[in-house]
């Protein structure tokens, strides 16, 4: 057990965003609720990990983790509002807007992302300019319009697009992928990785992106059909994109089955040079494990060749 | 006539958010709507006029005054939303969300605030680290939980505060100031300005920023007191924070007419040491032409008092 898995990210997660003594008592009490309820923390494990990987000193690897993981947390709580995905619960509790309203939720949102930029670019600052001019470009990239917010926007106009295999990868590519290829690669970029291993983790992002978006889209079609009383997958109720309700689930579960190989293969060449790198197969493993457990392990036999 | 008020902001607002191919086209469309419809652009110029006046480069120059005026914007869209203050109209057009819908609206303004950040940290990345580290934290304190995002929230649960001056002014600190304090001191912070001109600029951006939102109050008191068939102003039908409804007519226009002094006295110490900064005189000119038309010429007297 290396000692990077000691840093308690549940603490840092509350503590990297200080509240401040003017702070009105309504927004102080929607920004706890936030920070006090964390999710399960993989990303700015996964983030640290390449991080330190790199090179980069923990303080700085713990900055960008939380920086990163603030990010995410803002996109669900955008996600979750009425006007996107109407969710009412998140991480076993109430949703920022159910609890505090839609703009004690928002507000909450934009204080993690102004909070998320301000750590990214300290992080980035112990680096060399040519790297940190790079890697906060690749932070505009894909949070913007040519990454997350695109996909976010397709998503929310799914109706009005063909429901396709083409569509909803398009969307996965904007919503998970981005955010995976900021946990892998730019951790690697301010570490100052050689072009080939950047192009390396772009590509396993890719694979385990789309991967972990179709073992989401599979549990919600597999999971509901085995659901008594229940006739039809939430998002096909709500027609909202899933690869396997586009392509059909024998296809879906094929594809992915083939991006887990391309991930092996790109992750083994990965390896060769950075063997430091080993714990990435640890991701590998979950999500060959969450595809088991979705169909009922009926695509042991096809994982199991991966050459 | 100097050179940058050639600069055409309006272009540079619609330009320096590049729009890719792969855009969604629903997102595009509410982008455009946005980005064709800039305000007066008072505050890019300010920033740019205070960025050449510190030695900033025109490109940085230009950049950051984009940046500035993208987060303003994206506080508006988040501003006028049903759960915030539910406006229908802004610069002429319909209001994003009125247009584009709640979520088009909101990812506008994330992709407005992702850009700004982008365009603040290259305009940034030319000064000497130290400024950058200093300028890249008080973007971060003015936007989020000390400054904006503070203020907002203080707005949006003013039914439950005490009406009185304290709480409008803690608003407009948070809200107005903020704002202006970026405009103002931001550029001079990366162009390396003295310490002292740093503290005066900052006071400046106090007495005007206060003095711009009581305008603002005065105006919806009085101008709905003047229009036929309206009892009651806009401010006091909904609870909205309002310093001239809290304090008074008469003490607010006192107390303003009392910021423009304490303001002239500033920037006269600070034009002493640069008078290159005069261009600042036509702000206080214009909030001076603001109050003298909202209260009919009846503050004239008091405010040739100045010295």
């Amino acid at each position: 057990m290396r000692t990077f898995y000691n840093t308690n990210f549940a603490d840092a997660f509350r503590t990297c965003m200080p509240l401040p003594k003017v702070l009105d008592p309504h927004f102080e009490e929607a920004l706890r609720h936030v920070l006090d309820n964390p999710g399960s923390l993989v990303r700015p494990r996964l983030v640290f990990q390449v991080a330190t990987a790199y090179g980069l000193d923990p303080a700085s690897a713990r900055g960008l983790a939380i920086a990163l993981e603030y990010f995410h947390t803002a996109s669900l709580l955008f996600d979750d509002l009425p006007c996107m995905d109407n969710a009412s619960e998140r991480r076993g509790v109430p949703c920022a807007h159910v609890a505090f309203g839609d703009a004690g939720a928002i507000l909450v949102a934009l204080a993690l992302i102004n909070r998320a930029y301000a750590l990214s670019w300290r992080a980035a600052a112990n680096s060399a300019q040519p790297l940190q001019s790079r890697a906060l470009d690749y932070i505009e990239q894909c949070l913007g319009v040519e990454g997350l917010l695109n996909g976010q926007s397709l998503d929310l106009h799914y109706a009005t697009l063909p429901h396709n295999r083409e569509t909803t990868e398009k969307i996965a590519r904007g919503k998970t992928v981005s955010l995976i290829r900021l946990s892998l690669v730019l951790p690697a970029m301010l570490g100052g990785a050689a072009e080939r291993e950047i192009q390396l983790l772009e590509r396993i992002a890719l694979y385990w992106g789309l991967g972990y978006q179709m073992v989401d889209d599979l549990k919600d079609v597999l999971e509901s059909a085995a659901e008594a009383g229940k006739t039809v997958a939430r998002d096909l109720a709500l027609d909202r994109p899933n690869v396997a309700s586009a392509m059909g689930i024998p296809a879906a579960v094929e594809r992915l089955v083939r991006f887990i190989h391309l991930g092996d293969r790109t992750l083994r060449r990965l390896l060769q040079s950075r063997p430091e790198l080993s714990f990435l197969q640890k991701l590998r493993g979950d999500l060959e494990q969450e595809l088991l457990r979705v169909t009922g392990n009926a695509c042991a036999a096809p994982l199991g060749e991966s050459k």
